[in-house]
């Protein structure tokens, strides 16, 4: 706490209500920039939250010292006493059979930490880890839109492609928990360079990075005009591309419509491996709601075989945003504690 | 009976083995051509078989009929006396949650039919129906490599492309019975057309027939010499491309090529969705052994998201040709005995 400077006292963001409920799970959502976190009761209500900078230079162990110092701060003197039965973290890289985060592009945590051993070491209750996506197909099944699912998706775009498959009403996670890495998938093998090291990923198409990608192929292709040929690759960013497509640009909007082209194309894929009931999408491009969601569902059907189309809701997520992470989280507690 | 004719009789081959065993399942494949059925025990032993030709162009309810005769003449008189525990069918566009066959192609069965009622008419024990590559992960399950293991695939190579996917030691059916159709996930939207309508299906390409249309294309680009260019496209076979490959011919080995390529992209996007612990060629091309899965191996492992890399086996199937297909069939039986 000491060492905090200014500018993350700034960032930090605290609500507290009033604490009903005394049996809680802690559930936070570590991302590369900021991580948040909130006390939540099993049916989904936020008691408590906040926000810290995540400082992802610092080892992993600080920033588990600083969360804890806060919810120590939350849950201290409040009546009725409060009971924290659990903890759930989602994260980038998250490996929820191993309990550690490995080799995450956005955080300088070396190739793997144990982060249920380093909070364990504060709260001594039963805590799991696992990935944004898993994390976030959690939520949807305990607090979200899929509460009465017991095969659905969800998919979260980001800065990356994420996905959460639940089948029987738990998460896929396979002979290595590594279920549900549909970003790498190929999209074509001749095309866009990833990050992983292969080619043509779905996540080097649709994502917040994919659309920027997807607009400067359109600025080379195209000749019209676009606000956005004033714009350089390094400043440009999805939301400056959504402003643009609301504003009519054709370009901007064309760049959306390649987007959901391949998103609904590779859905319904999805949807003949693990036949889900319904697909969710969720975080930040997800935002962009209509603008990505319309045409996508007309490709996806367009693109479904025959004894699917019809039968597979594809929509928005039913968490919001950032809260929606944390309950994301606190759903992996939750479900932690019921079947441990 | 009385109407059997005498090129059926012919098909028809049996072999009773003496029965040791009391408690036996009905195991049936119905195929296009023939359909094949076997008494099989808990460790799956086969103890009686029969095949007799599938006559598609009959209702179900007269196939159904002439299984259960020959069923009752090999287990008549026996002693000790069987008892018949339940019946297992795999099928091609079998429905396990309906316990129906939909609109099979090779099947003049019309819309709908539902197998497990007239089956139950004559066997009053439990009766379940499912695909081929369904039955076939179960059979691999219970009697074959996959043992012991909870998460697997089979995918089945024969005129088609079918795939059967295990989680958690169960076959993974979805929301609508309907998962594990990756014949019909898309290499290339513009591609070949597909008999489900859509273009560019993996069927199209890796199956026997997808083989077929593969060597074609070769003929069409290359120019070298190959013993297949005397073949018309109605007379050529996966058979004949298989000896020609042998042979050394060139386009017939690189067909071979082409088609492993395709396949381990495709099952390297399947690793990412249910990260199975293995995956099993079984059926009609799979029977190409080396010539295919060597260079499939090989591009899978390339095509592998970097976490799963060498952690995937890509095997043939440990359960052999039509009696794999019996086995398989018996082992839903089994399956739904223990949980029904």
């Amino acid at each position: 706490m000491e060492n905090r400077t200014e500018s993350e006292k700034a960032k930090k963001t605290k609500g507290v209500r009033q604490l009903k409920a005394r049996k809680l799970v802690l559930g936070i959502d570590i991302g590369g920039t900021t991580t948040s976190f909130g006390l939540v009761d099993r049916k989904g209500e936020m008691h408590a939250r906040a926000t810290i900078a995540t400082e992802p230079k610092q080892p992993a162990k600080v920033l588990v010292e600083r969360i804890a110092t806060e919810v120590t701060e939350m849950t201290m003197g409040h009546s009725p006493k409060i009971l924290l039965e659990g903890v759930g973290i989602g994260a980038p890289n998250a490996h929820y059979l191993r309990g550690t985060i490995e080799h995450a592009v956005n955080l300088d945590w070396g190739k793997s930490v144990n982060l249920v051993e380093l909070v364990r070491a504060h709260f001594p209750v039963p805590v799991a880890v696992t990935n944004d996506a898993n994390a976030a197909a959690l939520g949807e099944l305990l607090f979200g839109a899929a509460r009465n699912m017991r095969h659905f998706m969800v998919i979260t775009l980001g800065t990356g492609f994420g996905s959460g498959i639940v089948v029987d009403s738990r998460v896929l996670y396979g002979a290595e928990g590594m279920a549900g890495e549909l970003g790498h998938t190929v999209v074509d093998p001749a095309g866009r360079e990833c990050h992983c090291g292969k080619r043509g990923c779905l996540e080097t198409y649709v994502s917040a990075t994919g659309l920027v990608r997807t607009l400067f192929a359109l600025l080379a292709e195209r000749r019209g005009a676009s606000a956005l040929r004033a714009v350089s690759y390094q400043e440009m960013t999805a939301k400056k591309i959504f402003d643009a497509a609301l504003a009519g640009d054709a370009l901007a909007l064309d760049a959306f419509d390649r987007t959901a082209r391949i998103l609904g194309m590779k859905l319904a894929d999805a949807v003949a491996h693990t036949n889900p009931q319904a697909i969710f999408l969720f975080g930040g491009l997800a935002a962009a709601g209509e603008l990505l969601l319309t045409p996508a569902k007309r490709y996806f059907e367009e693109y479904l075989f025959k004894p699917f189309k019809g039968k597979v809701e594809l929509q928005l997520s039913g968490l919001k945003g950032d809260s929606g992470a944390i309950l994301g989280a606190a759903a992996l507690a939750w479900q932690e504690i019921a079947e441990p």
